[in-house]
């Protein structure tokens, strides 16, 4: 166990990841991205939605969820390059429609994102909304295109399932956004929802699309899942909006559910910690497990704010 | 050529399409919608936004789409039934997620939907937001579900992407309504994209279902999607809300592109018919063509408004 003090930046990209895949073009998360938005902003596409959905997912932020994702696919041999890159870059265009629906007046109200002007505030409400729809069918879209040409369909429908699974009700996105307008609301449920299902997503997927079982990597999703949304309330809580690039202090502002206002900063610092080591500790045997353990472990570090102390799992 | 004088109501449903998928259960849109309804509203999900899921598609209205998918998946033989059932039904979720969203105030602020209040403003924005981006991927989710059953889960794939191109950019729902947003807009591209792309949807993943190339029933689709929008247009310039149980005038309130306000009443009557016509003979050859043209016909004739004389084709 050491004590380390490390950068927070969740807009950091995680290099040793960039080291996993680098090499394999088909891999690249960036251009299945690129081909999805050019798809679905062709020639016909009305102009301003075309720039809305450009907007909506690049420059990206960290692509946290989809780098996840394809290294469990690595890390069980990656036997069907193209549709682990396609179930990346769904769960990232499935992200960045909840940023851009997250981010609107009748929710959080949010004019910054990513360090621009959040999309309905330089585009509108009625292309903000538009643009979510857009991308989560975009989403599903190019996973089905490849369901011709993959060499295991039956995989294809799987992963489209699994990714569905993370975004829809009962337990997706749309219902941990959902339980911000309940009475009442468990935190640890509500963070799975919210967040925990697309990482679950992400290393379920991940698997399915390398053609091993996809359960047994629920947990690694799951923990990860937990750790950065713990990291995200510590961010609203202690951040300034300068340096994160959105506003911060809206859990409070919106009388949000937090880790931060249930635990206290030491408490929720405690169960990022415990999150992070479950998560390390669940990865199943498999043939890249030594490396894709360092990843994850060297990524998580990042979760700390900058002087947190935090002992290293 | 005979004089007809036939009633007007979109709400009614396609009695003679009833008969023709009469005791084939696994057909059974509302069984299958039923179900998906179900299964996004499991006990995990919120109860508002599962009350708001089941309030969004339940009771329908005429579920013309997801008969019409039916119809041609049956003129064509069938052989995948439950692919054909579930194509059907995503269609028409995605339909009701287009009118949820459609109902939100920054676009047409609609108070009435099907006779009762519009989800949002039974359930507030917030909820409405959600439950169109849940039945969104509810339509995929329940498709790819069926992915490692089906006999033909290339056919899946082909059904999901051609399901997709109906609602999203750069010619879907999504794109229509984004050309709302434009201050230019043809009427004929913005109808196409609006209201003919779910239709083409239908004809497409009908026909895909049962196995048979998909592009000649574009026609079919795109005609009738035009029909039925003219009708729509007429029925928002002439009928009262009592009548048809929605808001009416709003073309002219939100000074939106309409056949009525292009063309004047005659004019647009004389479209809709052009319209049905077109796709009646765009019918391709198949083993139950006959019954198709029928029934296509039968049920056209119910898109001209009481009182309005027409030339049945």
């Amino acid at each position: 166990m050491n004590i380390l003090y490390v950068l927070f930046t969740l807009q950091q990209t995680f290099p040793l990841m960039e080291a996993v895949t680098m090499g394999k073009e088909s891999l690249d998360c960036e251009h299945t991205l690129g081909l999805a938005i050019r798809e679905a902003t062709g020639p016909t596409c009305p102009p301003l939605l075309a720039r809305a959905l450009d907007y909506a997912v690049f420059p990206g932020g960290a692509r946290v969820r989809p780098r996840l994702c394809l290294a469990v696919a690595l890390a069980n041999g990656n036997s069907e390059p193209r549709l682990a890159s396609a179930a990346a870059a769904a769960i990232e265009l499935l992200h960045c429609a909840s940023l851009v629906h997250d981010d609107l007046p009748c929710f959080d109200d949010a004019i910054e994102r990513r360090g621009k002007p959040s999309l309905h505030a330089k585009f509108g409400q009625r292309i903000a909304v538009l643009s979510g729809d857009a991308l989560i069918v975009a989403a599903f879209q190019q996973l089905a295109q490849l369901g011709s040409s993959v060499t295991h369909p039956v995989r294809m429908a799987q992963v489209t399932a699994i990714v569905a699974a993370g975004v829809g009700g009962p337990m997706g996105i749309c219902a941990g956004q959902a339980w911000e307008c309940e009475p009442r609301v468990d935190l640890k449920h509500y963070h799975q929802a919210k967040t925990g299902a697309l990482f679950v997503a992400a290393t379920c997927a991940g698997a399915a699309a390398a053609g091993v079982a996809a359960e047994p990597w629920r947990e690694l999703g799951n923990s990860i899942g937990e750790a950065y949304q713990v990291a995200d309330d510590i961010q609203d809580a202690i951040a300034d909006t300068a340096t994160i690039g959105k506003p911060t202090g809206i859990d409070v502002a919106l009388d949000r559910p937090s880790a931060v206002r249930q635990l206290g900063l030491d408490g929720a610092v405690k169960r990022l910690e415990r999150c992070i080591e479950k998560g390390l500790d669940s990865i199943p045997e498999c043939k890249g497990r030594a490396l894709l353990h360092e990843v994850v472990q060297q990524q998580s570090n990042r979760f700390f704010p900058q002087g947190i102390k935090h002992t290293a799992a």
